[in-house]
């Protein structure tokens, strides 16, 4: 069918999508940057979706019930931006159309979550949007199990392009949701066939409907510019069977374009003057660049009012409510810490500070897990595959699965990166802390959903352990060493290596107080003995701290030391103040706490004078900083840590290997007075 | 069939296996640590592939035209070095078998490429062997197309366990071999349904057959402890039809193990010392630990022979071989630089100094390409979706398909980690020297491969283009500002950050000449002046250098800045001259190779005493150490760059936003002084 006979076979469906793609091609324009192509491409379904399906009330954008809308292609965010304007978005101006990509308006390049409402989830690196909406799905499931369907009741619609269903990450999400049997998971294929380096035949021949059926979803196609077929697909994917949908949606990139439709060159920049003008000339569309002519605008705005009566039934339901169950509704909907979470730490701190455990810190981990999930049912945990190596399943939770949904504790698979960024999905959705664990390693295969989970702000919680060469024999590929550096280097992450169980539980409890920043705990495999004395407060949220006083006041060697290596340092300090010379030891729990800290507070812990030396197993990097630093200098301090990889064999004999001793640092210290 | 009827049905293959079974069992008991359950399942499929189908010679590891041989799933490690023993690889004595895990011993946790003769690569992440597996494929057509079947004419063979299958790299590696129609690529799927955390039902159901054949593979099965049937499958999956081959291999982990087998309990912890002895009673093995009966062994050696009249007659055709060909192809295959790398980069710095242009970075890497390119056919070329704008294809290169395996340039499709893993596959393969783009950013989502490339020491380069906030619009999901810092954190990588076409030239040059080191190319998008006034020698390679002296040799102010940054240091410089403040520039196009530099020459560079200030529109964290380390001091020192993320809009007016200009630096400067 021509473009002509599609605008006369349903006119207000043609002037309704066309609206979003004259917002698309003048933005583009305008901003001299940005991807017109695929909000062409793909206007015929979203406005089908809009109009007809997706649950939303375009005044009430963090109505909880409401569907997920994710545009996991977010360089097409014009599509979103067009959609959210047109609907009546009141953050949504005309203004912030028109300054599209410019520095300080909402119209970003690709769309950001916290930027603008409506925009669920920060999108642009290609799969992750796919693979947040496993993550809302499961949250989904999980809240309706928990709280009724007459509270949580709605769906989750992603727009995924070919470069969403070729990245690895893809496959993770898919599968998961596969297995998870995501009935409410419906993903809209924009199949368009080309890519930036042209057709998809140049780099792909896979079959994504056998692929996906072969993953246990429901497959489904149309014709993404036939309003009435779509309009029937998308019906047909709405009825949940229990599996997940694929809608097949066939579109042309830049649809209407006389000379640049169907190819790469809609892609990814503006189409030019006289490429707009032609197209809207076989659009029949006349109005001046911006301008939508006011019937059609009327048409979106009530489109933009659809869910409010749902939304007002969805409100009387939770108004009447019993105060007990509302209240709690209302807090499992917020991000506030649980309201006995310090109360719960504390007790724990007192009664490990009296059993003295020597336990790895991985193991201390599910120790404060196990107090903290019998009370909190919002804790979510899973891990990729290493469940009993990770010690991320505490007593009480079962699986979540499709014969569970109540479970609350989900194995993964070996998926990383899909665990990641369904964590940020189980988040974004609300209702639930998630946490997952892998080895600190493989943040490797996580770092694209990682970097995501800090640059949205999403409080998780990733559970990384065997974090050193402590890890022993399986050898370098699992040893991570640069890991600790990477991240703190990312911005917006607080990444915590706690040396006992007491600093456990303090890193816990600082974990699950943050409302928007994530957490990464780096956990031993080998047992560490009790090092803290007191529990008088959570000094791991200073950062850093004095947990060993030099016997005398004025220190002469300060010894910095994370995790499994502070028993080294406390070690060391003995053999130094033996030999007379008098030690300090700081523990550094958190190097983005201790920069916080007052000027005067990190003086206090790392005055000018003495010799310091940081101990890590791990590279130098991150260290610098608080060597040379705050004070220190380059003549008077050293590093004793890992240089390179590490090795296969037994933790103990790479740690003399490799010179992280008390011996060595002893050395070191002494040298250098 | 039970145990004792496979026993008597083939009693000389039961033998071959079950000596890989017990040295497998025996190795993991001695080391108190590692993967039985593997090695055990898979010995019958690897018995029927050495014994009768690969083409190997175990006193020639490195011949070339060897069959290559992937495992995969890297913790089943005793498989590998079982075979290597028995089948007689020098290396691999007994000794090295009894010390399993241990340090110093070259039998790590995992296959390390580079310690051991036989291991093709380096295993353990899961799926990297897969995907490395697909660079071996595509070099070996490469090659074949290149220097004819009579020298390169091999097989691929991998065996590949749910891990794998499961992580999101195998499918862009299966999709990409899929779609390159790499028909002597063979994968044996360890098939055995468990995974760490239990039965593989806990977290997948995955119709793998389907999926494989989705993505254009060819999908055989067999009963993976039946010789015969084996032999079956693989003799059919050794016939290249053009498709990749999944053979999907039925099979119990920890085969015959009375009490584990069939459970996770086999996967990741020796079985204990009762059921070993069960275990071989179940067998009817009854040598000692590590002994192996003569006539098995016998069996054994000969096996490891098998090759060997194929290699004399492949090496007795490349003897007659004129005698530039030989030498040709010898080169090929050997690591040293181009013989003509040298020349053709001074040549092409000469006409650069004289035509002056104001290119991208990223425009100023094709330049040097399309030189390189024209007389380095070992060039092989490629980018993850983004070839015009990572610039990486040049005029001559053809694109390498299934109808053009001359092609030396390859649509990777948006796949990051597949293409990293690719390169590092065609480097280990040989012949070729790999380089592959997309943008900084997505060095996130090719860690896992880029971490491999550096643990094995294959320089292979990344050309990691938009390299900063600089490329504007996009936004900061699209804007690196951590990943200098991870790249700099990872050990045996070099990070090379050129500020014009010279340094560009230059960065290439320091590539190409890498044996044993990959490269990182960071590059601009923006343009960038020409900074460099001589061309006399590489500068690059001492990793900082003056590139603007101060007006007064006793320099007040030195400014330290990389790629795009160097053209603000240098305006900076300017300013706090004109203000009568004598201020030095100095290029860090690489950290890695300064701090490589003797004392003499840093300390020539970065004398103590003037105000320093590093600029680069990244974090801080790589930089301590040349501002407050290196003879620098707290107090005099400061930097300029970014804190956090970036944002949307167009480059200039970021780098104000954010404070990145040359008024600024020039401030900070003053005010420090």
């Amino acid at each position: 069918m021509d473009i002509d006979a599609r605008r006369q076979a349903d006119p207000d469906h043609w002037n309704l999508s066309s609206a979003i793609r004259v917002l698309a091609m003048d933005a583009v324009e305008a901003a001299n940057s940005g991807h017109p192509g695929m909000p062409m491409g793909m206007a015929d379904v979203a406005t089908v979706l809009f109009r007809n399906h997706l649950k939303f009330d375009a005044s009430a954008p963090h109505w909880f019930d409401r569907d997920r809308f994710v545009l996991s292609a977010g360089h097409g965010s014009m599509l979103i931006y067009a959609l959210l304007h047109l609907t009546g978005y009141e953050q949504m101006t005309l203004d912030q159309i028109r300054n599209f990509r410019q520095l300080g308006a909402i119209t970003a390049g690709h769309p950001e979550y916290g930027h603008v409402e409506g925009v669920e989830t920060t999108t642009g690196p290609l799969g992750q949007g796919l693979a947040n909406a496993v993550g809302f799905a499961i949250a989904e499931e999980a809240m309706r199990a928990e709280f009724g369907a007459d509270l949580c009741d709605h769906r989750t619609w992603v727009i995924a392009g070919d470069g969403c269903l070729m990245e690895g990450i893809s496959h993770e999400a898919i599968a998961l949701a596969g297995h998870q049997k995501l009935g409410r998971l419906i993903v809209m294929w924009d199949n368009n066939d080309i890519t930036i380096d042209g057709r998809v035949s140049l780099s792909d021949r896979t079959d994504q409907r056998a692929r996906f059926a072969a993953a246990g979803w429901r497959v489904l196609s149309c014709d993404g510019h036939d309003a009435a077929d779509i309009d029937r697909a998308l019906t047909e994917a709405a009825r949940d069977d229990g599996r997940p949908v694929l809608v097949d949606c066939k579109t042309i990139i830049g649809f209407g374009a006389p000379n640049k439709a169907d190819s790469s060159k809609a892609h990814g920049s503006p189409l030019g003057r006289e490429e707009i003008a032609a197209t809207r000339l076989a659009y029949g569309w006349s109005s001046a660049p911006f301008v939508i002519p006011d019937p059609i605008m009327a048409d979106w705005r009530r489109i933009g009012q659809r869910g409010a009566a749902a939304r007002a039934a969805w409100n009387d339901r939770v108004d009447s409510l019993p105060d007990d169950a509302r209240n709690d509704f209302a807090r499992r909907l917020g991000s506030d810490p649980h309201p006995r979470l310090d109360a719960i730490i504390e007790a724990f701190k007192e009664q490990t500070l009296a059993s003295r455990p020597k336990v790895a810190t991985r193991k201390a981990s599910e120790n404060v897990l196990e107090v903290l999930n019998a009370e909190m049912p919002e804790n979510f945990g899973g891990s990729a595959d290493l469940t009993g190596s990770n010690n991320t399943r505490t007593g009480g939770q079962g699986v979540f699965s499709p014969e569970d949904r109540m479970g609350r504790y989900l194995h993964y698979g070996i998926r990383e990166h899909g665990m990641a960024a369904a964590m940020n999905g189980i988040w974004l959705h609300g209702g639930f802390r998630p946490y997952g664990g892998t080895f600190l390693t493989f943040t490797d295969y996580a770092r694209g959903a990682m970097r995501l989970s800090a640059l949205m702000g999403l409080p998780v919680v990733y559970v990384m352990t065997h974090d050193s060469i402590g890890l022993g024999e399986d050898g370098p590929t699992h040893q991570p060493v640069e890991h600790l550096a990477i991240c703190r280097a990312t911005p917006n992450t607080l990444v915590l290596r706690p040396c006992d169980q007491i600093e456990t539980a303090e890193a816990w409890q600082i974990a699950l107080s943050q409302d928007a920043t994530p957490s990464v705990l780096a956990l031993s495999r080998q047992n560490l003995p009790l090092l803290r004395t007191d529990t008088s407060e959570n000094l791991s949220a200073k950062g850093a701290y004095v947990l060993r006083e030099a016997s005398d006041k004025a220190a002469q060697v300060i010894l910095m030391a994370t995790g499994s290596e502070v028993e080294i340092a406390v070690e060391a300090r003995e053999a130094l103040e033996a030999q007379g010379i008098a030690t300090r030891v700081v523990s550094v729990p958190s190097m983005e706490l201790f920069r916080d800290q007052p000027q005067e507070y990190r003086e206090s812990v790392l005055p000018r004078g003495p010799v310091r030396i940081a101990i890590e197993a791990a590279i130098r990097q991150p260290w610098d900083w608080l060597l040379l630093g705050e004070r220190g200098s380059e003549d008077r301090s050293a590093f004793v840590g890992m240089e390179g990889f590490g090795a296969s064999g037994p933790a103990p004999a790479l740690y003399d290997d490799f010179g992280i001793t008390a011996a060595a640092v002893a050395a070191r210290a002494a040298a250098l007075l």
